[in-house]
């Protein structure tokens, strides 16, 4: 009878397929909400999101789509091997949709829009007393959302669980106490080495249209296919869509340019990825990304390992020069190097340097690990998150707005657990970086050449192409030979930095 | 049992407004289309408005939904007359969404989206070969929607209820001959007039981003609120969304800066409707409005009555002139005034004069009756549109693109029965026109000091925060005394055309 189970098999990713498209719109609605949405339209908006999650889950969640999972992982025979990994893949997001109740999915979706939209007005004014209330609402939705998930060990597990699977807390401790051992010290020596960048930005402006234009010449030169995504201006920068339609968003500061340069880089890293997907895998697990921890080793990878090293400026730095015209006169590559590559104790995570960037992300680790375990409270925020960055990064915080506990858009929308993958991201890229530079012996002249095709056919065969059909450990260990380790991102960081600061 | 019928009445309003929000995230996602959308994620776009469309049918056409109708009809004395009014409208709206299948509800939508899309290509190139197998399978498919609607007389009569209840065929082409037997004359003497507007814009360049910046400025101070709703450029030249979030756009030539003004001017008029709905009213038909006609009405007042009037420009041109520095230097109010009311023979229905501009609707009306009743085919159309052109406007189209068959993009989307709502907004408007003088006799002085408190007051009164609650002659006769006619739009026209071109 293996007909009947190819039968459910197409059955069961129709209805996916058709999950995904809901999906698909809720996407727009965010992105058009963050980068279009006019201010009164707040209310309309959070409706649309609410209602169009609850169709979604009430869908997906229906007894025909568990009948039809059962149906194909009896037949497991007659699937083929990457079908069956849909099927497992399906069965995961059906298992954790259906320990939701519907209404909690509904109010948790339409509390994320109210609490995203009083964020951006609390955080404009640095109050965070006007944040609280809808903060405190949706944290307790989430807290109902992981007893539902159900977890072992910290409530914050179920909560990674939706970006990093098969990751905990306690995983997660072990990974980053390694970077931390090597960061701190090293950051600190090149703090204080007598090498360091000659430049002010800060005395030029560099007019946002000229920043996009050259932003958008690059990723297009690089490989991002404008025929199928776009750039453009939100608050918080992100990528959301998918094949066919990916969007980048980035932030313009016309007195320090290279935030959005190597912003617009980091995002079409994103981008890339979604770019990169089997076609003929659409809508189904297949054609999404692994986790969030792999995304974000792809965008750290064009912003950091590509974007900020000496043969990628190479090609581009006479190009970003004259396309500036006097604004980067009397700076060299060599400078410019350095100042891209400045390190310096920050206060705002987006605009942290490669070096201090894990610090920004292990202190909101820890304060999510320590909300969700109920030992400290949303009206403690201010004072835990200030402790803290004195504690790791020796500063103070001058406000609870954009320089503070307000800085970030993720707890605004209820994306708790989140911010662990960055720094995940960080270590993969490390372990992916370093096969690559064995398997692709002229990579670095080939970026000097601008060109990047070896380098995407590299990360489409070994990543991108793969979507969810094996688990992070399973990919790393078919692309690198290994299991998920440090050891290659902190050599990497090591040389790098001693090698630009003559440590 | 008063208070049932009272909680039927919530149950199917609640019901009525989770089909309001889905169509707004339609809208959204129509409205990205057109604005924003990269050309690859067309398919996935048509994907997502189909099934959109689908669970919104699904949902409305429930048995549930019939029965709460029926309750709430015989409960009908406990209701007021608001209520009563918006169950009518319920009711009115069911019965048509029932009349058709489910799978021809995803078919069209799906067909309008691809149509579309090959129209934006087909347009560019002028090629109407490469248009017409998608438009065949879209006509053919609103031939079947007919049919399901059922119609007296002509299948168009079906499509124009949709968009003008209560009009017909027969109807409008009464109308259509009494504005056709003034206006063809007219215009026949207003283009051999010696009194001719001595202006050449072509000689100037007039860059988008100032004309966007003062189409903005304007918006704004008649009284278009920023907090609830935006200014974007597309192809067509829309309004779409409601209250809290309406979005206008327009499209700008750099050599003819009159057509962006006026289409932000219209489309203005559009939101200006929207967002004077009665707020507690959202979500159900009386939030909505009336018929397109009524809403052209609206545009075309602000459009041609208030904004082609020298007392608006008496107040604007001094800003206008100030704002484009030497571009207009030299040119008069009186030349502007003459320039803005030239009137000739030309291809562009929406570059079309105020005068001109019903023989565009009526040759297409003309069309569209012929193409439904099965009088002509889909292949006829560029001959047809041809000959048509030639005998009422005297022009021969020079290609079947964006000078010909192709410049709109209606029937692209599936809107045939759309166009002769524009004629009948204009005579709508020549009625309201006048009772409004009559009403508020310093009007024109408030209109040169730049004061439109009153007449946004009168029309919100009148017109916009009715909704839908009367049909358009009862709306008519309660604010004008009298049922729709052409006579004061004719005088209108007459009185205007005469007194500029001194005839």
């Amino acid at each position: 009878m293996a007909t009947d189970y190819r039968k459910s098999y197409e059955e069961l990713t129709e209805r996916v397929r058709q999950h995904q498209v809901l999906d698909g719109i809720g996407s727009v609605l965010h992105w058009d909400m963050q980068v279009n949405m006019p201010p009164k339209g707040a209310h309309k908006r959070a409706n649309q999101l609410a209602l169009l999650s609850g169709i979604a889950h009430e869908r997906f969640t229906s007894e025909k789509v568990g009948e039809l999972i059962q149906l194909c992982e009896s037949g497991n025979g007659a699937l083929s091997e990457a079908e069956r990994a849909n099927v497992r893949e399906i069965a995961r997001d059906y298992s954790r949709a259906t320990k939701v109740p519907h209404d909690l999915v509904v109010e948790l979706s339409r509390q994320r829009s109210v609490t995203h939209d009083v964020w951006t007005r609390a955080r404009e004014k640095a109050d965070f007393a006007m944040f609280a209330p809808e903060l405190e609402k949706l944290v307790a939705l989430t807290k109902q959302y992981a007893e539902a998930q159900g977890y072992e060990g910290t409530p914050l597990n179920a909560l990674i669980e939706d970006y990093e699977p098969g990751a905990s807390v306690e995983f997660l401790t072990k990974l980053f106490n390694e970077v931390k051992a090597v960061t701190v010290p090293l950051a600190e020596r090149v703090v204080n080495s007598s090498v360091q960048a000659n430049f002010d930005f800060e005395k030029n402006r560099f007019t946002a249209e000229k920043q996009r234009a050259f932003g958008e010449e690059l990723i297009y030169e690089i490989g991002f296919d404008r025929q199928g995504g776009r750039l453009d201006t939100s608050i918080h920068p992100f990528c959301s869509g998918g094949l066919g339609d990916v969007r980048l968003t980035t932030r313009y500061n016309e007195h320090a340019p290279t935030q959005a340069l190597f912003g617009i880089i980091h995002e079409m890293g994103h981008g890339l990825y979604e770019q990169g997907v089997a076609p003929e895998t659409y809508g189904t697990p297949l054609s999404e990304a692994l986790s969030l921890g792999m995304h974000e080793s792809q965008s750290r990878m064009w912003e950091n390992y590509i974007g900020r090293s000496l043969p990628f400026w190479k090609k581009f730095y006479p190009k970003l020069q004259s396309h500036f015209g006097g604004e980067l006169s009397g700076m060299s590559v060599n400078d410019w190097m350095l100042a891209i590559n400045h390190v310096e104790r920050s206060l705002v995570r987006v605009e942290a340097d490669e070096l201090t960037y894990d610090l920004h992300i292990i202190l909101r680790f820890e304060i999510e690990r320590d909300l969700f375990a109920g030992d400290i409270s949303v009206s403690d925020l201010p004072s835990v998150w200030n402790s803290k960055f004195e504690k790791y990064l020796g500063l103070t915080p001058p406000n609870d707005g954009k320089e503070g506990v307000m800085q970030d858009v993720h707890w605004s929308g209820g994306s708790f657990g989140y911010f662990p993958t960055y720094c995940l991201g960080n270590i993969i890229a490390g372990q992916l970086w370093k096969k690559m530079n064995a398997d692709m012996p002229t990579m670095k002249q080939k970026i000097e050449n601008g060109d990047f095709a070896e380098i995407l056919a590299w990360l489409r065969e070994h990543v991108h192409k793969l979507g969810r059909r094996f688990s992070r450990d399973e990919l790393l260990l078919k692309a690198t030979g290994k299991p998920l380790g440090t050891e290659d991102y902190l050599s990497y960081l090591t040389e790098k930095f001693s090698s630009l600061y003559k440590l």
